[in-house]
């Protein structure tokens, strides 16, 4: 069985205008290849809806599974449940379990559930809610598009209870060898081993330390034993 | 006058794998943002020949400019020049002007210019040179997409010759005040004063530092004279 793929959708024009460095994709690609599933493609888009909900259809269609993060907060630029019920053609308003969630919350801690909150609690029809045991305000699933939030801490409590539901493949495995020599030096040969292992991907990653220039040869698959037989290949062209 | 649009694309199984952290996406839009080119979209593809021109179509049809990086180095892997020739629909093969740069920089290091190197001379016909100040072998222009690699160090040499190049606007201006409230405290008059300044986009990124919440109130806008007044009404409502 091949393994699932998948396509992150970020949401935010602080990303795009250089004022924040994303940290979710880079956790999520992790994520992913742990859990087997393959990551075929990360869009970042702006705080726009017509971008958003483009951007939603093809990865949706596309993918297997789309993870979107970003713009589920209170203020008026968080748009995101809008555009995904946009996109599903769904109606969406303040759904009764996400407001009693976010209700005990506030009312626990003395503060107002005001409308802006109540935006929190807008949830697409037909949606599944997501746990957000940091914050409390949930993520959602519809379809096979998992709402996420920005925050990095809050994103990675997300991910941990959606990552289970989805059906992964198994994991996928890497090796890698850390080559003392420019990639012109071994294109050559590597391009004759990724031949020969068609199956597999095989990479090349330059790095440059003091002025000498080296090469990360990184080998991914799901068969151990593939795996294992071209890095032999590899260890006999370049090894030390 | 607008500000001109840019998309960037970024190449690389190892950034949708996690291996990699990419780097170059965040350097890039705060570029951009310096030059006055509005970023709208970042993408990440796998070294895919489809993908690859899929993308490029999409992002260059849209924008007024294309970044990408990754993927022309000497090895098997480094299908990114290719890709591009394919979406352009122009011939491609070792060229003189790149083959002459990188012959005269082995030679003179005493190093074998072979064949996997000479993968890196390969240039769309119609391209201009993008100078490699660091490692010599050249990105190139073509139509409105800009080919760099994806070495962080020679992604941002190449960008500095790239950059004077594009038809920068006016810079974009950018205002922010941190206020010690969560994002719900704040959204309903945050709405309003981003309802009276429909020219500049006003967002909310929250944080939570020891358990308090907070928000970091952000006014971006090409006319400095319209972001200070934005930025009075907003200190008015939450400053201290």
């Amino acid at each position: 069985m091949p393994n699932p793929t998948a396509a992150m959708l970020v949401i935010g024009d602080e990303i795009l205008s250089g004022r924040t460095r994303d940290a979710n994709a880079h956790f999520l690609a992790q994520e992913m290849t742990k859990a087997g599933i393959d990551l075929r493609e990360i869009r970042v888009v702006s705080d726009d809806r017509r971008a958003i909900v483009d951007a939603l259809d093809a990865l949706r269609s596309s993918h297997d599974h789309v993870i979107t993060s970003g713009g589920i907060g209170p203020t008026h630029d968080d748009i995101t449940a809008d555009c995904i019920a946009a996109a599903f053609g769904v109606h969406i308003d303040v759904r009764d379990d996400a407001r009693d969630l976010l209700q005990s919350y506030y009312d626990s801690r003395g503060m107002e559930f005001n409308d802006a909150r109540k935006r929190m609690a807008r949830i697409p029809d037909g949606a599944a809610l997501i746990e957000n045991p940091v914050s409390i305000a949930p993520g959602f699933t519809i379809g096979n598009v998992h709402v996420l939030a920005g925050v990095p801490s809050v994103f990675q409590a997300m991910l941990a209870s959606v990552l289970p539901k989805l059906a992964g493949g198994a994991p996928l495995l890497s090796q890698s060898l850390r080559v003392q020599r420019g990639e012109g030096d071994i294109a050559g040969r590597l391009a004759e081993i990724a031949n020969d292992f068609p199956d597999l991907s095989i990479g090349s990653y330059p790095y440059q330390t003091d002025g000498v220039y080296g090469s990360n040869v990184v080998i991914r698959g799901a068969d151990g034993a593939r795996v294992d037989a071209a890095m032999s290949k590899v260890n006999e062209a370049f090894g030390t």
